[in-house]
């Protein structure tokens, strides 16, 4: 029997409730090696996103996977951060006064150890990013040959043809960071964007709740003590009894794309304005005169549809098995 | 039995083949009377413009119709205007080398007729508007009572949720004039906008023109002559054997409301970067934490569906009707 080795991934990440069922569930998937955490501000900023990060790695009992520091600012200096602790809590991990951790993050930089591994496995690391994309946006200005040399970057960002979350017209993670997002999607490496537009149709219930409550699971018994937060800020906004599970979605594409269906095209960022942090999709059917700022930029693949059972089962699975 | 009043009806317009359909069209719909025409660039430059409405109200013996001409500019002073004449020739109606009017415009702007009738007339017009949103927004500037006193805007215009006509953020008229575009959404009239998501579902195809060609009627005659550039245009953009009815779909929606389905929430319009132009509709699905720029907002209603087959054959019917 053929053994397939599993495949390197590097997740990006801002936890946030949902980054923690992601990395779990990273955890516990044999198709995925977790090689490393690099950190971002969004949920939290950069500062508890590395407490966070090296926090649920020792919960996992997996501190011998490496954290990298990630950037405490936008591409573009002197932008305000935007911080969704009203959506996570003020620690990000739903205000649960979890003891801070004892390790440490590696001396590089979120960019400087994303460049060092699509070095050293040329076309073989993907990266899952769940945060604004200033580290990535930074790797490919720190390397040139970053977007060559990293295999895949499966990105949650973007409202492709949707209201966004931080306002109608942007989504979190993009708007978070639109220059970086810019330079990331036309940076011409292969690239896998899942939207909200995706996303928004793979929702975690409270029956799925009180299931994971139930089982002995660690990370089940872990998560069910931080969703509260989550599921309350979801009643409120959206007026739903269940959470979008955004950040396992995005995971679990780079872990089994089956479970998704993309379309191909040339996405750019609105980067000012009233809808700043926007992702227009260039869809090729129509064919332009003019020149336009999608011409002659490299296209990558944006989630159209996901089997949305099959990602909540297995992120349930994942969860429950520990 | 009881005789309706026909809706006394403006149209806003830059012809324009699909202009000149939609006059047409509307010149003989016993449920409308057009009480003026006003004009704007797009298709052509003001100039033409006005010469080509008052060509086509006398090709159609409607030289009663007042025509006023509208803005040689756009409401941002310096904007250079973008003119569509790779898609309706040169002269706008199909490099036909027609004759000049002998009528002339009335010494009144377009913003000027349009307060004085919706003041004339108040709550009782409805003004097609076909054409980027100048004149417009400056009626809304030059009385501030025209949204109220404005019975009804019908609009081409906007991309909602689709790539847009000029590039793949931006509809035509829209692009033409955003800031227009964003005082008009803006202004509280009763607004129903017409974007290219619902024009493109009505074709007229090859089949259509030649039952038209094969008609006594005039407008059809006339039409047959001018399409020529019209279907050539779509064969090269789009790759169709048809052309898209733009406007008489949105002329169409003013006479008869039943053929299209519509939402209702608040429209923005970007009016820089890269994605100026773009129309972004809040679907007040998620409520927003933040303030937005959609916050407290006039709301106008956006078509959603079209009964394409039966818009298609009242076009088909009214033209070959004379």
């Amino acid at each position: 029997m053929a053994v397939t080795e599993p495949k390197k991934i590097i997740i990006d990440t801002d936890p946030g409730i949902d980054d923690a069922m992601a990395i779990f569930v990273a955890l516990q998937s044999p198709e995925v090696e977790v090689i490393g955490l690099t950190t971002i501000y969004g949920n939290v900023y950069t500062t508890l996103a590395t407490r966070n990060a090296l926090h649920l790695l020792e919960v996992a009992g997996r501190t011998d996977i490496p954290v990298a520091e990630g950037s405490h600012v936008t591409i573009t200096k002197g932008t305000k951060l935007r911080i969704a602790d009203f959506v996570h809590g003020a620690d990000g991990l739903g205000n649960q006064n979890f003891p801070p951790p004892k390790g440490k993050p590696i001396e590089q930089s979120a960019a400087a150890f994303l460049v060092e591994q699509a070095n050293l496995y040329p076309g073989k690391i993907t990266v899952v990013a769940l945060g604004p994309l200033t580290n990535i946006a930074l790797a490919t200005q720190l390397e040139p040959a970053f977007a060559k040399n990293i295999g895949q970057i499966v990105l949650l960002g973007g409202a492709f043809a949707v209201n966004g979350n931080v306002n109608p017209a942007a989504e979190a993670n993009i708007f978070g960071d639109p220059d970086a997002a810019d330079i990331v999607f036309t940076s011409g490496a292969d690239i896998l964007g899942v939207g909200i537009n995706v996303t928004h149709q793979v929702v975690l219930t409270d029956a799925d709740r009180e299931k994971l409550a139930r089982s002995n699971g660690k990370f089940a018994q872990y998560l069910c003590k931080i969703l509260d937060v989550y599921f309350s800020y979801h009643r409120d906004a959206y007026s739903t009894k269940g959470v979008y599970l955004h950040d396992p979605t995005a995971l679990l594409a780079a872990v089994n794309p089956s479970l998704i269906t993309y379309t191909e095209g040339v996405v750019r960022v609105q980067t000012n304005g009233i809808t700043r942090g926007l992702t227009i999709l260039y869809n090729k059917q129509k064919r332009f005169g003019e020149v336009t700022e999608w011409s002659d930029k490299p296209t990558v693949k944006v989630a159209v549809t996901v089997d949305a059972p099959a990602v909540v089962n297995l992120v349930m699975e994942r969860l429950m098995d520990s």
